[in-house]
Order: C-alpha cells, then sequence, then structure tokens
C-alpha cells in the first residue's frame, strides 16, 4: 500500500466520521448514520464520476469503502460521546481528506483530456461535494456555501496542482505540495477566522 | 405480459400514488403532484442505471411509464379524499413495489458483473431511493433514515437474492422467496413496531 | 456566432443572474453565490446530459460557460441594490432562456433518437432543472411545483416543436415558433395571474 493510498483511507475515514456525526445530531437511525457517512465520504468521487462517464462509479469497483465505512459507522456509534476530544485530529483528517480527494479529482480530469479549469473544478467537487449532499439529505443549506472557507482552499490546491503538472514537476512533489498548500491555507484560516465576504440585498422583499 | 411485468406496474403504481399523495399534502401544483409522483416512481432506477452507466436510463427507452405515472396522477387527484379506505391495500403495494425493485435493481447489478455486496445496495437503492428524492423535493429529511426498517427489509431481500443465486437456486424461486421475506419482514416490522436504534450525542452543542 | 448561440448566451446570463440573487438573498458567501449561479445556469443541461449518458457533460466541453457564469456573478454583486431595476429585463430574459434552452434540450432527445415524448420531458428538464437544483441547495421547495406555470410553458413549446419537426419545417422557423410560443404563453400567464389547480387532500392528518 502506497502512501497515497493510506492518504486516501484516512480521508475517507474522516469524512465518514464527520457525516455520521452530523446523522447522530439529527436523531437519525442506524441505517440513517450509515448512508449519511457512505455519501459523505463518497459523494464527491461519484458525481466527478457521473459527470465524466467513469461508470460503474468507482466505489462499485472497489468495495473497501463500503467495508471501511461501515466499521467507521460503528465506531463512530460507540465512541459518539468521546469524539470530542478527538476534534482537532478530526480536523486534521478532514483537512487531509480534503488533500487527498482534491489531487485525486484534478488527476481524473487530467486523464479524461479535460480544460485545466475543468480538472480544478473536479477537484473542488471531488473534495467538497460528499458534504454538501450530507447537508442536503440532513434539510441544511450546505455549510459550504455559509461560513467555511474549505472550498477556496481545495480551488487553491487544484491551481497549484495544475501549475506545477505544466511545469512537469514530478508526481510525488506535485501531490505533497497540493496537500501541504490546502492543509496550511485551511490552517490558517481557521486561526485567523478568515471568510469569504457576504454580499446580501438591500430592502430585498422576497 | 409476465408476472414480473405485472408487479413491476403494481410496484410503480404503488410509488407513484405514495408520491401524489406526498405532494398534495405540500399544497403542490398539477404539474408538481406529477413530478413527485414520477420521480417517487422511477428515482430508484434512474438513479441505478446512473452510477452503472446504462444510459439512456431505463425510463427514456420504455415510456409505459411516463404513461402509466400520468394516468395514476390523475386517478390519485380525483380519488384524493378516498385513498385512506385504500391504505392497507396501498401499503401491501409499496412493499410488493419494495420487493420487486429491490430484485430489478439486485438483477442489474449481477448482468453488470458486479461484487455481490454492490449488488445488494443497487437492489436498496432502486427500492428505496424513490421516496428519498420525494423527501428532498418537498424539504423533508427523507423518512427512511428516521424511522422505517424500510431500507432494512429491502437489504435482507437483496441478501436471500445473492444467496439463492450463489446457490444456483431456479430463479423463479429466488424471485418468490425474497420478494416474500422482504414483505414478511416489513409486516412483522410494522404489526410489533420495532424501529432501528437511534444513538445521539451527549451535550451536544451544534 | 449564430443568433441561436447569442440566445443561448443570454439565457446562461439570465439564469446565472437569478441564481446569484437567489443564493445574496439567503446570505451566502463569495463562493455559494457562485456555485447557486452556476448550478442554476447549466443545472438542467447537466441532468440531461447525464441521463442520456453524453458524458463528460457539456460545460465540461465548453469552458466560456464556466467564465461567462463568472463574470456575471461578479457583475451581480457589484450591482445588487440596481437589480430592482432590471426587473423586467430580467424576466424577459429567463423567459428566452427558458425556450432556448427547452430546444436545446430537445434537439438532445432527438439526436439520441428517444421517442417524441421523452424529448418533450428533455427539454422541459433542460430549462426548468436548474431552478430546481437553485431551490434545493438553497433549502426551499422548488417554486416550479408550487406557483409558476413555468414548466407549463416549456412543455408546450416541446410539444409545438416535436409537431413541427413531425411536419419536416425548416429548422429556423421550428425554433422561432418554440421560442415565441414559450414567450407568448409565460406572459399571459403572468399578466392574468393564471396558476395550475391545487388539490389539497381533505382532514389529512400527517
Amino acid at each position: 500500500m502506497t502512501l497515497f493510498d493510506t492518504l486516501d483511507i484516512l480521508g475517507t475515514i474522516a469524512f465518514a466520521i464527520s457525516g455520521a456525526l452530523s446523522a447522530m445530531n439529527r436523531r437519525l437511525d442506524l441505517f440513517g448514520i450509515f448512508i449519511i457517512a457512505f455519501v459523505t465520504a463518497i459523494g464527491g468521487g461519484t458525481l466527478r464520476d457521473v459527470l465524466i462517464g467513469a461508470t460503474p462509479v468507482s466505489w462499485m469497483q472497489n468495495t473497501i469503502n463500503l467495508y471501511l465505512i461501515g466499521g467507521v459507522t460503528g465506531v463512530s456509534i460507540i465512541f459518539r460521546n468521546k469524539l470530542d476530544y478527538l476534534k482537532k485530529s478530526l480536523f486534521l483528517f478532514d483537512t487531509i481528506g480534503l488533500g487527498i480527494f482534491t489531487i485525486i479529482g484534478v488527476e481524473a480530469g487530467i486523464q479524461t483530456d479535460l480544460d485545466p479549469i475543468i480538472c480544478i473544478a473536479l477537484g473542488t467537487m471531488t473534495g467538497c461535494f460528499g458534504g454538501v449532499i450530507r447537508d442536503i439529505l440532513c434539510n441544511e443549506i450546505p455549510v459550504i456555501f455559509r461560513k467555511e472557507v474549505y472550498a477556496t482552499a481545495s480551488i487553491a490546491g487544484g491551481i497549484c496542482f495544475m501549475i506545477l503538472h505544466a511545469l512537469k514537476a514530478p508526481i510525488n512533489i506535485t501531490y505533497i505540495a497540493t496537500t501541504l498548500l490546502i492543509i496550511v491555507i485551511r490552517l490558517l484560516v481557521v486561526k485567523y477566522q478568515v471568510s469569504l465576504p457576504m454580499f446580501t440585498v438591500r430592502n430585498q422583499k422576497t
């Protein structure tokens, strides 16, 4: 198993835990918790595969994710009252997951010979869309549209990847630089509480 | 027309009625009622087709569903105040629909040479996802994540199907046993008011 | 650039503005505004491409939409308090967009050799579904299911297109007649405040 696979698994685990916690907060039942954990972890990659036509989608061809997410759901339920103590590690895993999933998405776009800007969009989609589906299923306005600079970190990482790719940098360096950039941006953003500007319409009667 | 086709049509009708009733409860207009009836009946199969890459999706290649659902919508609207008397038959049709759609989904997975666990997932998706889309469009947390053992019956049926398939049982027996198992589980669950456990996080401030 | 391309761009712009305004009303951040503008403009075409299997979907093969929508988002934000004065032109653009997107959808169905009724459904989907996704992401029951005769105009246009197509009318006449019919229906409907009938269930306890 390569470093890449290991990080992919860490990302899947972090996203699955984040989904399971959301579902428990919404008082869903056991099946609901598993499904929300599942779509949070695989939603982004599934949307990417469907849009570029890479079907059957990847989780159907590699069943390890299904078992992994099932295990994570069980563990999350058992330790649900202890997860507070893990919040910092969770945040880190989640950020690593964002980095890795962004890279996987950009790579899929390059392999399908798409325009660089579309590759970046695919990276962002792969990294962020699982959380969007989680929020829609839990009947909330997706959090990434409201207060996170989550997507921005992913977009910056995608741009960095495409530049290094165009410069024909060695693939390992491209991977590491992209992931590090995403992690650093997200940590800085949270530390300094940066957020994207919001614009509201004055005197609007909807 | 085979027994299988007949049951398929019964399932489509039951799901379409369930969708039309939901939409009328939400005060949607005529077009909204038709669309919700339509997605409830074909949503699961459409998601399955998209994820495995069987496009154009099946309702585009067999227009009978479109006409059938149109007719069901009309009849549901006319008899909307009498449907209470039909609730028991509706529940039965809906459960038969769940059984048949689960089988169709598992079969599609087998035909695409997917792993047995993915075939079961496809069966559950085909049986349950139409209701999930119905609830999302009506702006509710999907009911199957909250209080139904609906999905569990479908999963149990899918497992039964794959075991009989592995044992090379005759296809008719496989179909009948799977459908019966799903119906029996669902009836027992409703009779004895079984529900899946829920887990909530203590002292959680979201 | 043909008249058709010009109108396509007008439609994309109108839909993107409508999405950006919705997002600002929901207090989303910059990224959220762009994404909502984007899915409103390309959602219908993307669903159509995925369901008929035309992947990678069209906005991945033609990046002009991405830049166009980015520009529109910026302009919408800058002039957000002035857009009230543009409401009438916006409504007209939006209606033109509905006409053009309906035609593009019907054409895609004809090119894929689908049944005429499915072609009409594809036209309606291409014209209307972006708005549905916008509403789901903003956590509302889609407006077209509640009070607009939006979809009805699109369906009427689709029927008109298929009849002229069957009669082998020249393609330009087919385009113009379809678009005009959709525009006229929508203007009449808004002027005379027609709405589709709603049906509610008496004494329903959900």
